[in-house]
């Protein structure tokens, strides 16, 4: 995947030097930029552009954007998660979270301004490229992805609820932003989104599975954020409720799920090698390759 | 303009109601309906959709998803900009503020999810639109007046830099949106959104002076807000400029221009008309009375 990660950094860099240039406040240009670069894994991207190959990825400029749209909104959340007022982490990606390093003010502005970055990025992409009636069908998938009832935005309002069902908890707050790579993916490449929506579920299950497993077994300095997050906050984990290799198992399980949903396509093959080949870097190196002997 | 008052109200319901339904978390639904209703003057969409009419308005139901996206993006803005870490304002619209009512959890995430809704609403407007590829550039009008480096965002982090232009700060907190609402109306009804720019700048930079003449003049109960921020906060103020006297005369002169400003088009004159009976409303009823005599 050596091409997607560049192309992905590429556009990333495109699209956020437009908006954080000279004419910016710097301090919010530093912060957005400082959320974005450098990335974590890239998933979320790599996945939709993996999805797009698929497809035959007829409009590389559109499924890229669309790519890009996806990890600003996925900065974009970690930027308000690590807010003082939600999970209070102090560190992220192995350095002081975006509110620790320019306060508060402009963490929340951050996010907001990443937001919008994605959506107005999008439009930016679609005024340019073949099938400009594809904008419409992208805007519902990332919206969906992040908005209420059933994004991001819902998921972390689910903790604020004396109540929650685990599993609508997680589907929103981690699930469906991977819906949206592999849906949005298809839909930049003219194709049906819906039949994608299985993999991105299962995906997205099993990287939550992952992050269970990282949360219990995990240093901050492998992790890059703070460790036992899970158990300080009691919330519902993998690893609480089947033990480590329990949940390992159901890792690979949910990815083979997801490998066998994938619908038929020119590059379906490819993709499926290529899914399982980076759900290994789910979890930390030496687990993995425990896992693997 | 009773019309257009209730195709606002009735839009926003749609849009408001079909994404805080009984699937949202409950907190973030009643958060979210809370910050949009009842609502303020509804200028904004008010403005888009006396655009659009001029302009013919041949899909009204495209014009009325990017007035009640602007309405939406405003509502996300008070939200953010009542939070503690900003003005921390306990008030607006005559009650408590959204993270006074529901906490800041709820408050950051519900500015989050009305920004989202919004560019999602006209994703989904523009599907069954007689033009989808209105989309793109309603999108690149909405997302520049509220992201950076020239829209909200960038405005509200512009008072975190420890110096500032008070043309450009206003121009992207307060004009921004303004500006939007007259270019959207032109693109909504397929028209070129360039020439309405100065109309919008005009009434934003007319509504930046009313509010810092009822900011200075007003009381919390009439205003529905606390008064004298400005003051407080070290804020510049066209009342500070010039005097109460002055600042009305500015007032009227920059709606003056920018009813000058109207392009021709079909219904430019009636727009004129209706622009100068609504920025009447803009000072409290009392001073307008008097400045009327």
């Amino acid at each position: 995947m050596r091409d997607a990660d560049s192309k992905i950094e590429e556009v990333l860099d495109a699209v956020v030097g437009g908006a954080t240039d000279r004419t910016c406040p710097p301090l919010l240009a530093r912060a957005v930029r400082y959320a974005v670069f450098p990335g974590g894994a890239r998933l979320r991207p790599k996945l939709c552009l993996a999805v797009a190959a698929a497809h035959g990825d007829d409009d590389p400029r559109l499924s890229a954007a669309a790519a890009a749209a996806i990890e600003l909104l996925h900065c974009a959340s970690l930027v308000h998660d690590d807010l003082p007022c939600f999970d209070n982490a102090n560190e992220r990606r192995g350095k002081p979270s975006v509110h620790v390093a320019f306060g508060d003010q402009i963490a929340v502005l951050s996010g907001d301004a990443l937001i919008v970055l994605a959506f107005e990025s999008l439009g930016q992409a679609a005024s340019e490229c073949l099938a400009p009636a594809r904008l419409s069908s992208l805007l519902s998938i990332t919206g969906r992805a992040v908005g209420m009832p059933f994004g991001i935005s819902a998921g972390q309002a689910w903790e604020c609820e004396p109540t929650v069902d685990v599993s609508k908890y997680h589907r929103a707050k981690t699930g469906s932003l991977f819906v949206a790579a592999t849906c949005a993916g298809a839909a930049a490449a003219g194709g049906d989104a819906e039949p994608w929506t299985l993999l991105g579920e299962r995906i997205g299950e099993a990287y939550q599975v992952a992050d269970d497993i990282r949360d219990a077994t995990s240093d901050a300095e492998t992790l890059g954020k703070p460790v036992g997050q899970d158990q300080i906050h009691g919330r519902p984990s993998a690893v609480q409720e089947s033990g480590i290799s329990g949940a390992v198992n159901r890792l690979r399980g949910l990815v083979q799920e997801g490998v066998d949903s994938i619908p038929a396509c020119p590059g379906g093959d490819l993709l499926k090698l290529l899914i399982l080949e980076e759900a290994k870097r789910f979890l930390p190196k030496e687990m993995a390759r425990r896992a693997a002997a």
